[in-house]
């Protein structure tokens, strides 16, 4: 079984990072704050993405009881070293998904863990490809799955995902929003989780 | 909208498959028939997984009508060119899943598809990396999600997927047991899919 020695608060509206959650076997509440997403000019793709993580878990210091944990993650495009973000309607969409059609890109997640005693951050990296789509395949599914809520205007888990994604080189969650295999590394680490046989 | 000019008929009851189709927004309906999975020595790991899609597509020789194609797939998991196929009990599951941890394997998926005119079959290969698992990481997996319906013992979009992969190299959904961006060209090139705006 797998036994949690801490209450987990996921600062996160994302569904996909719950449903991440929850097929990790780990028990969880969802609290959601406010937080101004802006970062400092000059950092690198990775440090933005952890930058941001860093900074929505800090808006729960000095409102989390002893047992509690805060968990928050940012998740970012990037090509070119330029950070693409939720697009802001349909013609913004098109313009990101033309950006990556045909090309690799990096998908770069940060995530914070935060109690009252510590905290720490990482990241995680991976690359996508996409093979060439067509104009009538980007408008087919931004006008059937509206990807407004999301980094790059895609998610890997939909169907643009499935037909337009030739491989990736890293990890399948990461892209989803959750680097899940090293956040449980770190949970281990923590001691805030153990797996008996 | 997607265009279907074909009944397409999977023959599979993997529910991974299905989930997989039904995100691709395909129609299709379920038809199982019993097929002998034997295949003959001396076969690379990839003409295994494309031999056992044809055959399982042999099956329905003569039952297809005018206008339906027949999808079918095997998937293997194949480790120092060892295939691995279902594992029959916990042990043997056991005895897989720690060939696997800390290292890297290939997930070969076969398609074959199939109608009264014409039929063709195709594969690919993910690279996929555990990191060192524990006997009891091993056994907690083995005991919760029963994997004794999947090639190599282990289901990438469970608990052991999400905690013990490092990353991938290659598809994803090829991993779940179907390379749907390949199929979806296909689908495209046989004229039996169609994407407008």
């Amino acid at each position: 079984m797998v036994n949690q020695f801490a209450q987990i608060i996921l600062a996160s509206k994302s569904p996909r990072r719950q449903e991440l959650l929850r097929l990790m076997n780990i028990d969880f509440r969802v609290v959601l704050k406010e937080v101004d997403e802006s970062y400092p000019q000059g950092l690198t793709p990775a440090e933005v993405a952890v930058y941001i993580a860093e900074k929505k878990a800090a808006a729960f210091t000095e409102s989390l009881a002893g047992n509690e944990i805060v968990l928050t993650a940012d998740t970012i495009v990037c090509i070119d070293n330029q950070i693409l973000g939720k697009p802001e309607d349909g013609e913004h969409a098109f313009e990101m998904l033309s950006l990556l059609s045909g090309r690799k890109h990096e998908v770069i997640t940060g995530v914070a863990l935060r109690n009252n005693h510590s905290r720490q951050s990482f990241y995680d990296v991976s690359e996508v490809y996409f093979r060439n789509m067509s104009s009538n395949e980007l408008w087919y599914y931004i006008n059937t799955c509206k990807p407004f809520d999301k980094a790059g205007a895609y998610g890997i888990q939909e169907w643009i995902g499935l037909t337009g994604i030739e491989k990736i080189n890293g990890s399948y969650t990461n892209v989803m929003g959750l680097p899940t295999h090293v956040l449980y590394d770190k949970l281990l680490e923590m001691n805030w989780l153990k797996v008996a046989g």
